[in-house]
């Protein structure tokens, strides 16, 4: 009655998720994606256990945190988990990934991700799903664009991927609780010997997202801001977002390396500015300075905690923004005990923005 | 950088998740809860799949459209399923009750709802957890309350309940989108033979809950609206609220049998005045004319669409609120043929709300 928050299942809502619904598709490239109440990494488990068959060979392209925590789900679930361990940094060796789908032909599904955020890599699922549909015409293509989606190029349709995975809180410029999950048409029609699941169950979510509701209690206020937050992204253009997210990485990165770092990352994703510290700079004094500043960078995790840094400009940061980063890291590596001139980054990051 | 949210790997962030965590034990008077970004129905499973060895016989009592679902849920993740069926808006018969769980020796855990939103039933879980605890001392109590966190009285520790789940949307006054699970220490130590889950493995969020942290990307600023609800509970004393909500839900339901209406549950559940037409009017009828007047309530599921409502005053919902409740009910029965004299319901309302 007088709740302050709309009724989830009232015709006004049904409409607001319908057009939400809608453009979220129109941002994936797709004709249909599922939403869930959930953070991003729900979405890769739920489409994984939708449509990958219990107990199957899978393939997990491991190259980073992200990239590891989906070969633990598959382990954990029982799959048959065949493993390629990337270094940090770097992407897959398209020779290694043929050489192994060719030797285990009985291989289901082949899951990555896309931006691997802990290594600020953009993986080529492109050319992967190319490689997998060559040598195993059968196989899923499974991929998490947590941090990818409205940052860099991504077509599942045009690219043939599976089961692509999303959350809220990055490209989307919201706060996390919303997790998406793409399938492909055929990945739907796998629904054989499935492992059970119930809340996060997007074949029963399916039936009720196609009459614009949701299974469970829908999270209506995340929705407001989905419907909003697409607004401005299908404004701007999808294609000007990822040019103008790939620039800005680009414009930090450049900076960066006039100024003693060096990018680590051996194709970048626009997500996130993956920089090694340089030589005798801790990266966690780094993260600190900025702090101190009252602007949050990601440091590194696991092995790479020692010298990784990782600012990123995404939600409702624009140009200005990327110089003030580079301003700051310039500020901060100065008060560390670099001998750098003023503006020599900040230079620098004006000229690539142009 | 430019991120309009706090990022949830901060040292403010944990000091906020903190403080929520400690404030919503307190409510749910234990020591612990776990706190996952989902809607409430994750929670039953969650807690399930982390206490309950795969495989075992379980009691689930079924006396409406909530304790339908766990029992679906049970059944789809292989449990061996007995089923105690309850006709809508009746309790359970402790007779019945306890010859179940004497015939059944081997039953490891009893699921029940505490408030039943599809009937209005208020389920005395206290007896249910002392009948099982006489009968089968080692079998588990999975309770949900989804609805009854600070609607009803709730005292799990004392109670004896094993597993108790709930979310942020009912009681707590906020959108959907935070689920809750409290194990007792006997339901934390049984964990041998579990099924497998990731998103809503608790004894994994568990491990990253007790540094004030979450597992994945945390729901920051439903948190931050936790912190701000679970202030205004405490305030205003969380047993002032039960006595509250049930002074209002029996204020409408008096005021509604004088109009005609009769009560459908057995047992009230402040959460919820359940309601059925008079005779020769719809319910469906009822909840349309109430939305003419933009005040959402709720109607009946299933097998009573036909004649039950349901309206609550849950979240800011204040006496006032109440009497508007009850003078729309007369302005609509009188809309749809009734001869109800001004302000007969009001009174009654007016009386009991004192």
């Amino acid at each position: 009655m007088s709740e302050p928050v709309m009724h989830h299942r009232t015709a006004e809502f049904k409409g607001i998720f319908a057009r939400a619904q809608a453009k979220l598709a129109q941002v994936f490239f797709v004709d249909e994606v599922i939403i869930l109440s959930a953070s991003g990494s729900a979405a890769f488990e739920a489409g994984m256990l939708a449509a990958v068959p219990a107990k199957a060979k899978v393939l997990a392209i491991n190259a980073g945190k992200f990239g590891e925590r989906w070969l633990l789900l598959a382990q954990k679930y029982g799959y048959e988990v065949i493993e390629i361990k990337i270094p940090w940094g770097k992407t897959v060796d398209f020779k290694v990934l043929e050489d192994t789908l060719k030797s285990e032909p009985d291989i289901k599904a082949v899951m990555t991700t896309h931006s691997e955020t802990s290594t600020g890599v953009l993986h080529d699922v492109k050319k992967i799903a190319k490689t997998v549909k060559q040598e195993l015409p059968d196989a899923l293509v499974l991929v998490d664009a947590v941090s990818s989606l409205a940052a860099a190029e991504l077509r599942p349709k045009e690219w043939g991927l599976d089961m692509v995975s999303a959350g809220s809180q990055k490209g989307l410029m919201m706060p996390p609780g919303l997790a998406f999950v793409y399938m492909s048409q055929r990945a739907w029609a796998s629904k054989t010997n499935l492992k059970p699941s119930f809340y996060l169950d997007i074949r029963k979510e399916r039936i009720s997202q196609q009459k614009n509701t949701t299974a469970y209690t829908s999270p209506v206020n995340m929705i407001y801001a989905l419907d909003a937050a697409l607004d401005i992204i299908i404004a701007e253009g999808i294609e000007n977002l990822w040019q103008k997210r790939a620039l800005y990485t680009e414009a930090i990165l450049q900076s960066a390396e006039l100024l003693g770092c060096s990018r680590f990352a051996q194709r970048v994703s626009p997500a996130v500015a993956a920089l090694r510290a340089p030589e005798g700079i801790k990266a966690a004094d780094i993260v600190a300075e900025f702090a101190k500043r009252g602007l949050r960078i990601a440091g590194g995790q696991d092995h790479v905690k020692e010298f990784l840094f990782r600012p990123a400009v995404l939600g409702y940061g624009d140009k200005y923004d990327v110089i003030t980063v580079v301003a700051v890291l310039e500020e901060v590596l100065r008060e560390l005990g670099l001998d750098i001139p003023y503006a020599k980054g900040v230079a620098k990051a004006m000229q690539v923005l142009g």
